[in-house]
This record gives C-alpha cells, structure tokens and sequence, in this order.
C-alpha cells in the first residue's frame, strides 16, 4: 500500500478536487496550466497578496493553527489544542481563539490537517461546533479525528475528505497537495499551498526516516520538484531546532528492544510510550512475536489509536498476538508484554495508576521490567521522576534511558530541507520562541536573507508575494479555557481568585444586620478554608472575630449604611490582623444579610 | 590557606574537642590509645551498637538531616530544608520532623555540618529555635549559618564552632572528623564519625575534582587512610549515581567563560548562576579582570554569600573590579559583566524580573548576552525556559549550554570513593529513591555483599556494628509544611482544600433562619470565588439560588431542625446541579445564620 502511494508521488500524480467535491487525477496539461497562470499573475502588479495568519503555536508547544487567506478564500491548516500552563489552575485544555475566521466564516473553505497529534486536531471537535466546514486529512489522520467527533456527536454533520499522499485538493482560490513525510505518528504529512501569488510549504510536524517502520520515506523527492518550480515561503518545524545533528530512525528502536527482551527472559516487560505512537507499539509488537509472548494494550487512549490504525491497516497485529488484559493471569511473566500509557507520568494514566498500586488488573512486582520508551516533555520530568521511584519500590527494574528516539527533525533534517525546497521567504513554525529563534539562525546560516525571515506571534497577519513580504495587521488571537463543560467561562478574574485561593486559601466573614436600626442580629462568624487547620487555631479566629466586631462597630456607630464600605473596612482590618499573625494573606470574603 | 589546611591533614594532625568546647591537637600517643579501645570494644560481646537514623533526605532531593546514635550520645549531621513539592499549595519551606531529637534532646551533642546549601542547613533557625544546641561546621559553611540566624535572631543563643578540614570534634561517644572534599560550594567536607562500635564515613554532597578553583582537591588520601584502618559503613552522596562518566572540573569552566568573552566583545555579559557558587562568581571575576570589565553582583541572596565568602577570604575581589548596580550606567556596556541569581527561572529573582522588565536597575536589550551557568532543577524546566524566551523576545542573545558543571560525584567518582574507602555496609545517602536504587547497583558491581547495602526510609533505625546490621525500628520523620510564619499549622486537610479552591473554586451560600419558626429570613444568596466569571453566569447563579431554595424548603417542611442535614442537603443538591451543568466540582460551602 505505501509502495504504491510512493510510486503515484514519484510520477508526480495530482489530485483535484472536483465540483462535487470528489477528487480526479491531475493531468500534465493541467499542471502546465496552472503553472502559466500563477506566470501570469505574478506579471501582474496590482494582484492581490497572501495573508499568512497564525492563530496560534508560536507562543507554546501546542495549539497549531494557522490561516492562508486569498480575497475570497480562508484555508485554515490545523486545529490544535494546549495543555494549560501551570498557572491555569483546574483549567482541562486550551483551544485557540477563532473570532477571525468567524467574522470571515463565509470564505473559509475547509481544515487541512496535517497529522493527528491533539496540537494539531484537537480543537477541532470545540471549533467545529460553532462554524461547520470541511475537514480535509490523511486516512489515519481522519480516523483519529473521527473518534474525536463520534465523541462529540458530530459525525452527522461535519464533511470529511481522506486525501492520499501526492494528492491536491481545490479550496476556493487555493489548491493544497499533501506530501509524505515522517513524525512520531503513521500518515503525517506536509503541504504545499498553491495560492496565485506563490506557493507555501507548510512542513506540519516531520522528521527525516530513512528507514521508517511504516510504509515510505518522507518524499524529499517532492520537496526538490517544489524547489525546482519555486517555493515562496517555507513553515518548518521548530520543535528541535536548537538540537544538532539527525534524528535516529525509529527503526533503530528495534535493536532496543531485542536487546531489552533478550536481557529480560524471565521477567514481565511493560512498555511505555505515547499513545499515538503506532510505529512504537508496532515494533514492540513485532518484538514480542519474535520471542513468544502475548500483547497486551493497556490506557483508554491507547486501545482506541491503536484499535483504529489496525483496522486502516497502519498497525500489523499478527494473529493471536493481542490479548485481553483480564487473560494476563493466564500467561506466565515471561510471555508477556504489556504496552501502556502513562510515559509522561500523567497521574490518570494506566502506567501510574499500576505505579501507585490502584490499577485494578495489573500490580507491579519484582518480575517486572518497565521501559520508558519516551522523554519527558518539559514540565513533565519531577511527575515521571514519581512514577519511577514508585515502581524501584514496588522491586521493579526500570529503563528510562535509550529507549526512544525524537519525531522532530533536528537542525540537519531541517537543513536538508531548506536546501530542497530554497524559500524566497522563512516563517519560522510550530514551537515557543527560542525555537523559533534556532529556526531563524538555520535559515540565516544558509543564505535566506535576514529581512526575509519572519518571527511572528500569534494573530500577526503577514501578506506576501514573490515581490516582498511584510506584516500589514493584527487579528485576536489567543487562548481559550475549557474547564469541565465550560469553553470560555473561565478568565483572568477567575484564574487570579483560583491562585489567591490555592496559595492561602479563603476566610469567610458572615453576619446578619437588623438594617433598621443598624444592629448586628447574628455574626459575625468566620469559616476558613485552605488557611489553617481550625482546630489547632481556635484562639486565632477567636481574636479576629473580636477585630471584625470592632471594626463593624466602629462602622455603625459612626452610622455608615453603605455595605460596601462597611465590607471594605472588614476586610482591611482582619487582613492586616492576619499577616501580622501569620505573614499570609488569604482572601478575605465578608457577607452581609440584611434581616 | 587552602594549602596550610592540606598540610595538616597530610600529616594527619587531628583535633579533638576539650571539655571547654575549645580545640587540641590530637597526638600520635592519642590516636593509639583510640585505636586500642575502639578494638577492644570490637571484641566485646554485648557492647553496645551504632545507631543511625536518617530524618529526611531520602524521599527526595533536599531536608538532609541524619542522627548518629550511641548510647547516651546523638550527633546530627546537617540540618536542611526541602522546597514544596507541585501539590504543596501556598507553602513555603518544609523543614523535617525532629520528634525523635526532641524526645531525646539531652542525648543530643550537636550539628555537624557538611556545606552551606540550603538542603543541608536551611532548617537550622527553625530547629534551633526549639532546642539549642551547638552548630559545628567548616569556616564558609558558619558564614553563611551565622547569616541565618542572624535574620532570625539566634546569634547570641547558639554555640558555634568553627572546624578545620582534618580536625576531630569530640561529641559525647562520637568523634567528628572534618575531611576536605570538592563541591559547588566552597568548604565542602565529608565526615568520618567514630563511634565505639566503628567508623563511619558520610560523604555529604561532594566531587573529585583535582584541579578546584578556590582551596585544595579533596582529600583522597584521607579517605585512603580511613579505609586501610576498616571503615564499618559508608554513606555516599547518591545524586548523580545514575550518571555514568566522572563530573568535569569546576576550572574547566574558565575556558568557557574566555570564549564568550572573546566572541561578545562589544556586548554586555550577564552570567546567572546558583546564589552559592562562590568559585563560579570567583571565575567570572576573573574572566572579566582579564577582559578589563567591571562586575556588578545582583539579588539579594548572591550578595549577602559573596560578601561573606569575601570576608572569609574564599573569594578573591580584586581591587576596582566591583561596582554598585547604580555605576552601570557611567561605563559601556562591552566594560561590563553581571553575575546575578535567578538561574532556575525562580520568579522573584533579578533574572526573571529583567527577563519580564520589571528590574528597576537594569533594562534587557540587544546588546546583552545572558549565559545560563546552571542546569534546571527538575521541575524547574518550564520557568527557566519561560525566562529564557523573554530574554530573547527582548533581543538578547541567550546561551543555555555547556557553561555549567555538576557539583556531585558521578559513577566513577563514586566507585574511586568505595575502592578507598572499602565499607563494610553502604547506606546510599541523599536522593530520591531511583537515585539510592543505582548507588546500590553501583556497590554491588564493586562486590559489597547485597545483604550489606541498606536503601533506608526517613525514620528508618538501623543499627549496626562490625559483627552485624539490620533495621530495628522507626521513628517520626517526615515533612513539616512552613508558610509564612506558621510552621506545622497548614497539614493535609488544608492542603486538600486548597487544591480543591485551586481546581474549581468555592461556591458560599448563605441563608438566615428564624429557628423558632423554621423560616428564611434571608436568602439564600450564592457568592462564588474561582468557579465562574459571574457577571456572564449570571442565569446560572440564579438557577443555583432557586435549586437550594427548593432543597431548603424541603427540608424545613419536614421539620428538620439539624442545622447539619439542611447544610448536607444544599450541598448534595447544588453539587448535582452544578456537576450536570458545568462538569465542575467547586467546593460547596453552606453557612447558616440563625436569628
């Protein structure tokens, strides 16, 4: 099946989309007049340009999202979420602000994804609700997505296009082709995004594999033609850009792990990893047929990916391979393996909840050897650090090291790459601002001019053709806090009482007022949590109920009706009686009842 | 000095505590003499046995502290503190439970410490407060304790004793030596703690490094020493046990520091590095002599510990080389150089508070070069990266890499230590639980018996002596949570409720009750902190109020009177209601007023 998409990549065989939204082959003829056009257009000098607009991905790992809008036509590529930032107390997810294409909903003509990471698709099911429009991506690209949307009830409603490597799909002015590449998931690919006034190469998320585990090499073959014909602007992935050198091969992970099940003959191996990481779950699968031992899939999010890129064909389970975890006790330790989640030491995750001795099929014990086949994402290592010390506990061996290799390319893929496809213009894609700045210093190191290397944030609007380049605007852009059932319910106000709160927690000043004759019918008392431990400090707010006492009497003899005032008087008081008692500073909430 | 200090211990001149608390050397006659009873207390049969008991420091990195018991006699050696793990909200500090100490406070002869980091002696003030006792510790080391209970007023309630490298202090049934080692702290010792029933060697935080910056290598010879006269049980310093190779020298850094020079004359050079690294300051000093720069030293913590290394004369200040932070603006920027904190990206310190441009005296700019001296702490990753992006969205450029050396022995450093050393039991000391697993495997590849190497818990007794070991018991330990002022008053029920307001906030609903007649009087009125913004919810807030009406007056029609059941009622009824419209868990917080 990869040999034959290769083989229509090699013979340069497009697809278009038709009227009816089906997809027919591109002629030669086709293509030479498509090339004359885009001549023609750039002859001209009062065509219109490209805006380039991303809407997210550039200020943090995650959230990609990225506008190409000429006159009439918006094609967005990716819609990804992000993990909250620690000072997002109890906030699940965050997905990007999309106001613009809303107020432009009628141009935009469809999503293109470009792999089926959550950074890149996980917005999609909280975006699509609110503006319906086709979806556009690799096979198990789509069946990722299409999990998402079951989920979200959205199957019925939402247009969805697989699209096959070498294929192009027509969106309004804009034609995009999705090319081969290699990522840490089955079916990532690049775009090339054909608009008048040029062509983009967006690269998504890739590395350079020689060698891959599934189907074909990245198809540098196309990134060169694309040069040849002339690319105006490159996206490349910033992820690794500060580290030198090449990414190893995935492949060079079987050794690992033949050299892992050699060693390990009489004991239980569990592997860690992503749960979209197929080619990895397909190499400890092949593993484990080499050496006789059933597979178990363990972690929620795992089973579903791995259920769906078998039955795309992307994962090759042998028969009898798999089996149920509730059929583990049926086998001895040594003849079997388990794959799990959990590698980034996420305290939900099967790999933890084993760690800690809560997961109700499988406890750890000294027979057993679990490898990391991951590293920690920043942020991640002291919860990963947890988990590890909490399996040596339990007498299990633990290999953190070697056993996993980057899906990003690193600064010789990305050299390779430039050297390929020879952009007028470098936006630098897809990381937090020093990779963005790495990114810059690869594509300065060969040759692109500095003024023609763009650092944007997000929401910057960048118009560009073969002419020049130049940021012209500003659209909103940023964040959306998504906490339980609520998308955008939560803000700077909420997020500041949250940290107040975490920090000292809360003291609660009741009393009852007779408002007639401005006496205290009942009151005041205080409740406090998250501040100390009451028991312990009875005599603490025994005192500072005395100084909410004076200080409400102070406030009524001298007659004052306005609550508010009669509030802020509460609080100033008891709060400097606090941090003179305590040096915190909980938040001090007074409640009046007027009776 | 450094080299006077080498001398003697060379000569093996030990020094032993008179009853005066003042210091004598010891004598060849008096060493023979020891050694005799020490053998023949060995051939004893029902002497006595070496208790140690280690309080922190093996749960995690930081809150060293371990007792030595024999007898009427307990020597403790450090005395640190831990930084508050990621689910410790609000807290400051955790200092360890020193129960057991207390309960045996006339037994106990004092503080031995080994180096003045924060993990080692950050508890001393706290402690102290509560049972005074004589601190010991090299020259430094008391510096930078002296400044501690200065702060907290302890000055002149405690006993200090300054020790030599090589010198013995007489506690009780103990003796201490004093043995020089390398560290990322100038005076850095080990210990060797004899007791009747045998020698034990404490390795405290150390390196090998041959060529230091300031003051002699450390002392292998001595080490040789203790080892051919049998050691009963060594405690090595376990962090970097994982790391295979040898830790590079603190001078190889100099080199480091010439090429950035050499490569940003025009620049100005800011350097962040550790508060404490008295030999990384004294290299950029140098650095900066060389290249005719001016030093400006910034944050309160670097200053305060430069300038009592510079008093102690371990720090070497050539004249006319520091300058006050104010005199920047009178030289060019090419003739200046900052060493500041804020290394790890700690969100108070100068480096952050320039990094987002709120440093009052110091503005970043294009012509400043940033060097990161210093490795992230785990968990520190996110906020050292988030530093460095603000750096350079400022223009800065920023070096991350390869100016900074490890203070801890890695595997072969280790291995030198135990082939001197040759323990009879190894207790690997100081590090989290994976840490001691591979100090463990390192001991075993070295031949020490594995019923010989004991991975202890916090309060762990284990007793000892040339015949047998074995743990025997448990004593308190733990964590005592400091915020603020409070030490010990914030615990587990706190903490839980202030992850609870940090993930979804607090709703309070208020009411007042005629009690006589079972009728509202008031309310219920909903007052929310961190759940919702309310001026956008506020349908939900009122659907809120009527849903506890409805609950309240159910109960008041049955008659219920306990006050209990209604608060129980309101709460079961809006957390239902608010879980089905929000999938959130806010804390619930019914107050009722009677009146």
């Amino acid at each position: 099946m990869g040999g034959h998409i290769r083989q229509d990549a090699a013979q340069g065989a497009l697809w278009i989309r038709t009227a009816d939204s089906g997809f027919r082959q591109d002629t030669e003829e086709r293509r030479k007049e498509r090339k004359n056009c885009v001549k023609n257009e750039l002859n001209t000098d009062n065509r219109s340009r490209l805006r380039i607009i991303p809407l997210g991905g550039l200020e943090q790992i995650g959230m990609n999202i990225t506008a190409f809008e000429y006159e009439d036509s918006i094609v967005v590529v990716d819609c990804g979420l992000a993990f909250p930032a620690d000072d997002m107390l109890g906030i699940d997810l965050v997905i990007p602000d999309v106001t613009y294409l809303k107020d432009n909903f009628e141009k935009v003509k469809g999503f293109v994804i470009t792999h089926g990471h959550e950074d890149h698709i996980g917005a999609l099911p909280y975006i699509l609700k609110d503006m319906n429009v086709p979806v556009y991506a690799t096979r198990l690209t789509m069946g990722i997505i299409e999990n998402k949307l079951t989920e979200h009830d959205l199957m019925d409603t939402t247009k969805r296009h697989i699209v096959k490597f070498g294929q192009t799909v027509s969106l309004g002015k804009f034609r995009v082709e999705f090319i081969k590449t290699n990522h840490s998931i089955v079916d990532a690919a690049a775009l090339a995004i054909y608009s008048p006034a040029g062509v983009v190469v967006h690269t998504g998320d890739f590395k350079v594999d020689y060698t891959p585990v599934f189907g074909d090499s990245i198809d540098l073959a196309r990134f060169a033609e694309l040069g040849r014909q002339g690319v105006l602007a490159l996206m490349p992935d910033s992820t690794n850009a500060e580290r030198p050198g090449f990414s190893p091969s995935e492949r060079t992970l079987s050794h690992t792990f033949e050299t892992i099940f050699e060693e390990h003959p009489r004991n239980r191996i569990i592997v860690a990893t992503f749960a979209s990481n197929v080619d990895r779950v397909q190499q400890v699968i092949n593993t484990a047929g080499k050496y006789g031992r059933k597979v178990v899939v363990e972690g929620h999010s795992m089973v579903n990916i791995i259920e769906t890129a078998a039955k795309l064909n992307c994962l090759n389970v042998p028969d009898n391979t798999l089996i149920d975890v509730d059929m583990l006790k049926s086998y001895p330790d040594e003849k079997t393996v388990i794959i799990t989640t959990g590698s980034q030491g996420e305290s939900m995750a099967a790999l933890s909840r084993m760690a800690s001795g809560i997961h109700k099929k499988i406890s750890i014990g000294p027979g057993d050897t679990i490898v990391f086949s991951s590293n920690p994402i920043p942020g991640n290592e002291k919860a990963v650090t947890k988990v590890v010390n909490e399996l040596l506990q339990k007498g299990a061996e633990v290999i953190t090291q070697d056993a996993h290799v980057s899906g990003h390319a690193c600064q010789e893929e990305l050299k390779l790459i430039y050297s390929l496809v020879k952009p007028k213009y470098v936006i630098p894609a897809h990381g937090e601002y020093k990779h963005l700045v790495a990114q810059k210093k690869i594509a300065l190191n060969l040759g692109v001019p500095k003024e023609n290397i763009f650092i944007l944030q997000s929401g910057d609007v960048i118009e560009l053709d073969e002419k020049s380049a130049k940021v012209t605007g500003k659209v909103p852009a940023g964040g959306i806090l998504v906490d339980g059932l609520g998308v955008g319910d939560v803000g700077n106000v909420v997020l500041r009482d949250r940290q107040r709160l975490a920090e000292d927690g809360i003291l609660i000043v009741v009393l009852a007022l007779d408002s007639a004759n401005l006496t205290v019918v009942s009151g005041p008392d205080i409740v406090s949590r998250g501040f100390v431990y009451v028991r312990e400090s009875e005599s603490l707010i025994d005192e500072a109920c005395d100084i909410v006492d004076v200080s409400v009497n102070k406030c009524l003899e001298k007659g004052i009706t306005d609550w508010g005032r009669l509030k802020g008087s509460i609080r100033d008081d008891l709060s400097d009686f606090i941090w003179d008692k305590t040096n915190r500073r909980p938040m001090i909430l007074p409640i009046i009842m007027e009776v």
